[in-house]
C-alpha cells in the first residue's frame, strides 16, 4: 500500500502533532507542503482537500481527507494501536483529551495565520501588538497546564506513560521557543516538554528540520 | 450514587454540548452557575476546580473535575455507551471529530469571554469591531461546515446516527441565531442543526431555557 500524503507545512504546530503521531507508531507518510505563510491553504486545489483551509490533512490512497490534528492523531492510535497514545481508562483518557485540547483548542487557534492576519489585516494591529498576543495565549495555556502538571510524578503528564497530551505539550512549547516566549514560569510544563523534545519520534518531527524552514 | 455536578453558564456553548450529551444519555446532572460574563470564572474556587478558568467542569462525587467539552463528552460515551455519540468505524469517527473540532477548537476559543476582554480591554475594539469578530469566526466555521455537508444525505452530519458532530453544530448555530449573525448562506448546515435543536433533549439543554437566562 502507498503510504499516505500529509499536507503539512514546516512551521505548522498542528503538523507537528501528527507527524511526532506518526513517528511514534512508525508510520511513514509523504508530505507535501502548503505554504500557509503565503496563503497556499486558499489555493482552490488544497480547498477541495479541506475546505478549513488548513493543515494538517492526512489522505490515505482513494480516500477522503481527515483533518483536524487531534481526530487524525486519534484515527492513528485506532488504527495502529502500538505504543497506545492514551490512557487505559475512560477518566485518563479524558484528563489525557483536556491536557490536549487545553493546547490545541484554546491557545492555539488563536495564533494561527488566519487569525494574525486578521489582527494586521482587519484590526490593523503592528507587530507587537501581534506578538503580545500570541504570547498571551501562547502563555495562558501554559499557565493554566502549569497548575495541572506541577508536582506530577512524571516523566510525562499521564505518568508513566507518553500520550496524546505530551504531543499537544511538547510542539507547543516547542512552537512558543521559535517566538522567543519566555517560559521560566512553567517549570513543569517544560521539563516534560523539553523530555519529550529529546526523543528521537519528536526531535525528527521538529519545525526546524522540515523541507522548507530557515537554515539554522 | 448522587448526580455529578456540572459547573456551567446558561449562555456557554461549550456548556450546551455537554448538557444536550448528558441527556441523550439519559444522565443527571446538578448544575451549578459560574457567571463568566461577570468573571466567577476567575473566583479562586472555581479555579480550583478548573485552573483553565473556563466551563464547562463535570465532577463527579469525590474524584476530580473533568473538563474541555469534547473531552467530557467523549468520557460520557465510553461510560455510558448508549446511545454512541461517535460513529462505530475508525474512518466515521475521525471524521466525526474532526467536524465537532471544526466548530470546538477552530471557532468557539476565539469568541469566548477571556478572548472579547482582550479584544476590547487590551486592544480598546468597540462593541461593533468585537460583534463584527466574533461574526467573522462563526461564519468561517460554518463556511467549512457548509461545504463538508452539502449535499449529504443526512438526516444528521453523519447520516442516519445522530453524534459528537451534530452536537457541535446545532450549538453553534443557535449561539450564531442568538448573536443575529445572518445564517442563509449555510442552508445544509442550518437544517441539521434545526433538526437537531427541535429534540428534546437539545431544546431542553438550550441557553435560553437555563437558570439566569433572560425572559424571553
Amino acid at each position: 500500500m502507498t503510504a499516505p500524503v500529509l499536507y503539512g507545512f514546516w512551521r505548522s504546530l498542528a503538523t507537528f502533532r501528527v507527524r511526532v503521531a506518526l513517528n511514534l507508531k512508525g508510520l511513514e507518510a509523504r508530505e507535501t507542503s502548503i505554504d500557509i505563510f503565503n496563503g497556499a491553504q486558499y489555493d482552490p486545489e488544497f480547498m477541495a482537500v479541506n475546505p478549513m483551509s488548513a493543515v494538517p490533512a492526512l489522505v490515505e490512497e482513494g480516500q477522503a481527507a481527515l483533518t483536524q490534528s487531534l481526530a487524525i492523531i486519534e484515527y492513528l492510535d485506532e488504527t495502529h494501536p502500538a505504543p497506545p497514545l492514551l490512557p487505559p481508562t475512560p477518566r485518563g483518557r479524558a484528563e489525557a483529551r483536556a491536557l490536549a485540547l487545553m493546547v490545541a483548542a484554546d491557545a492555539h487557534p488563536l495564533v494561527v495565520p488566519r487569525v494574525r492576519n486578521y489582527l494586521s489585516g482587519v484590526l490593523g494591529l503592528d507587530e507587537p501588538a501581534r506578538n503580545a498576543w500570541i504570547a498571551h495565549w501562547s502563555r495562558a495555556a501554559l499557565a493554566a497546564l502549569e497548575q495541572r502538571l506541577a508536582g506530577r510524578p512524571g516523566p510525562w503528564c499521564m505518568g508513566e506513560q507518553l500520550t496524546l497530551a505530551d504531543i499537544c505539550l511538547a510542539t507547543h512549547v516547542a512552537g512558543a521557543k521559535l517566538t522567543g516566549i519566555d517560559l521560566t514560569d512553567f517549570p513543569a510544563s517544560l521539563a516534560i516538554a523539553e523530555r519529550a523534545l529529546a526523543l528521537e519520534p519528536f526531535a525528527r518531527a521538529h519545525p526546524l528540520r522540515q523541507a522548507g524552514a530557515p537554515a539554522r
